[in-house]
């Protein structure tokens, strides 16, 4: 059975393809966020109309957005969460915290000076990683039991 | 009924006392995690036993916590999420993905400069505060119907 | 065990008060909305700030209000919704569809001349009653065996 | 993955027939309630016998059309409620709050001037729609992360 | 913690006194369908009005009836459903069936000569008494590990 | 999306036969226990050896069958429960009081004779139909929105 | 609100009675299964008769504790499953697969030497614990916050 | 609809193939959890990095093997556990625990030696096998009604 993968976080690097990528051959189906940056901020205004005030203006889009991210969550058997070096990332700790919520496999992509201000989120993840290899390995090794190497 | 409100989030201000002597009179009982930070952060291996790797030192504790974090979350009504001006602050941001997946009504508590960062965040909860009197207002005024002023 | 119900609905006349009063003597606990008209449309932005725009306005109320709304369904055994004579009343049936969703007993209180209009909302109902008296005569036969007269 | 949409509401204009349209190419699955406003309404006595009461009437189709409704509202991904400008409309209302108590993304497509007696649907609601043409450019967006324009 | 034990079933015999005198000084507490036949059968038309039709007479009383039963076998621990040697008792077999998908616990009170007829039903059971001391029994070493004699 | 539909009850006369005939060409797929009467009684020890003790012969057979039966009612969308004129059918009214619990929407096969028995039972369902050929059209209706004739 | 806690496994030493001398004062309540061996492996033939085959003995019996077990576990929020040094203990590692799975807080108390054969269970659980004492601790920090010593 | 079947349990001997084996021809499809020994010990540390601890190279590998597992038994409608002659299996009893939890069609597959140390486990279970070929009977019978012989 399909094995469905949800990616959340971190944005601005390449991380997504390279999973997606090294997991070819694999009966893995990936989901994740829009990461058109732009598209992702201004989703609720360019289809609903604008806002004068930003609140409402971030509050309009990130609705929008979620129609996408929470069914991908909840669909999931598998979530990825991505932390970066840079920005606040609440969003990907709250996926974090839904995924942890909705009983789904937590697997956690960091760098290791992220470890303890992400304690909290790595204490309900089945596995913290340090690459997107890691995370092919670990796909790789839950759909056909080889291990690397 | 009692209302249950758990107070997550930034441990080094007085926000939570406000709070809760704001609250004096209402039929409200308040829950929230350990907020002696060396406890917090050292009450896995205090109790467990000491590991040479921080990582595995952190994860004892963060375990320990969440036994009380959890349960304080699952059982609320209402769950406040404050973040502060500093620090990385995902473990909150975690918590209030949990009460969201969970159907908690969430409350958050923040500074405007922190809007864009916590949109998703905001964008599933019921208010966003800015001080604690206001969530002192609300919890006032969901008891009991009476507006401030 | 006490029955906790849920008043919900057209909130000028005192319909609300005839089931309290007549419910006298019976362990039952009644949660309602906030009634009073003006303070429940205008609570988001007494407490939480001002909005240009009418919209939001009534979003950040309907936001607050939905703290005390939801929880009142949520912790009922029974769900009583009353249909009044005039207004659009989209939230009484909308917390109708909430109650019926979440599997809880559903009294409709109704005059005769909306009873096609509804025939959705009391497919969902173990009762469609006419008066408020109807209401507490179900609560007491509920409670101890014992029909009117 | 297929996304599946539920159109609730006014059965008196073609906004269904729009979306549809509109969402060609999108991996779309839509369902809806029987739009044949005569079927609905007999539906009950048409296959089940005559009734002398016109309530007992209405209840047999209620009840018909709600296996058909329930099953559309609890399989679906999006629950999209017209509310048009005219009648009663609270079986549109009953299925937003079933739609929220379920957790669906809700979208609610509606005239400005029911903008206030809404609020409380709305503010369950991740958008709110004036156009068929608006659903369909989220659907759009979720789907592909592609603005219009 | 008090145990909550809800009695279906059979109404013509005094099963439910027995076990409840039997129960004297264990921290358990009944609940039970109304078990006044005449009551029960016309608590809908005595309260809500008459009915033309037999069938939505039995109907109506059994809807009210309803928010009584369900709420019994929900809040239930324990559900025991006895079946007497006469009528039909298609609503204790139907209670029984809630009860198990609910995961109450469940024992079953039955003559031995209903044993084949009842084999569906026992399997869903953690129990099959044949009297109500055997109940009893049961219930006093849930709640204190004593065995009789 | 294919309609899933449960036939449980009576497996003495044809009338699984006659439904799943007169819905071809309707998205619809069947499911219904073992039917063999023989087979049905006997499968515990047949496969799983021998007992002494009829008790445990039926339990053994009846616990086999629960793992087809309760799969297909969970699996399904619509459960039809079917009571004949004879014998007590008590494994039927059990599972309609779990389809009940599970949510399912339930249609009711049975001889005006039983409707005062079954009111209880009735009162949970969405249709009461009399002959298979209703149930047909009832599927066909929620299908395609055509009535029959 | 006090915290409940069930105490799975092992019955032969006195460690439950530990854990709760040492957490008095604490806002704890304890549940545990019955630990008289010989009535927890009779109680089933003790009330309800004898059976040849002691396969039916055994399951008799398992099914009257599970009435007090599975409440046990379900109404905890906090499990702790205690593995000696001797016997199969199929029971207690059943026990913490079902706490597991119903989301409670798990802490399993148990020999160093058990580590490679409870990798599974442990892998689900909060805490790992070697002496009542560190379970009392646990217990402490999560209601008050203090550490030992 | 094709049934899924999780084969939990004992890894030394090939009662799964035995079991695929059989079952060819019926819409089955069977998961189980990586039967590599080594593999299955090692994977956390391979894919994730060494850890100088024991106890964490074991928690790594069985956090990871969790991924799995946990998704087999959540997916599946019908769950055998074989507990075979040697070693403590205390994963076996585990996942038969959370099988039963989460509602699931549990078929244990046990030598007789055995039956009263797992007559808990046995006791939440719906058939207790000796040897494959059994538990292939009960799968064709499920799925065709068709007994052996």
């Amino acid at each position: 059975m399909t094995l469905q993968v949800y990616l959340s976080g971190e944005i601005h690097t390449d991380w997504r393809e390279q999973i997606v990528q090294g997991a070819q051959g694999l009966d893995v189906a990936f989901e994740a966020p829009v990461t058109d940056h732009a598209a992702s901020d201004d989703c609720g205004v360019a289809i609903l109309g604008a806002e004068d005030d930003k609140f409402w203006h971030d509050r309009k889009g990130a609705m929008v957005n979620a129609i996408r991210t929470r069914r991908g969550i909840e669909q999931a058997d598998v979530v990825v969460v991505r932390f970066g070096e840079k920005y606040k990332q609440w969003n990907a700790a709250f996926d974090a915290g839904m995924a942890a919520a909705l009983g789904k496999s937590l697997i956690i992509l960091q760098p290791a000076e992220h470890d303890h201000a992400l304690k909290e989120v790595d204490a309900a993840a089945l596995a913290v990683a340090r690459t997107p290899e890691q995370v092919v390995q670990i796909l790789r090794y839950v759909m056909t039991g080889k291990l690397p190497g």
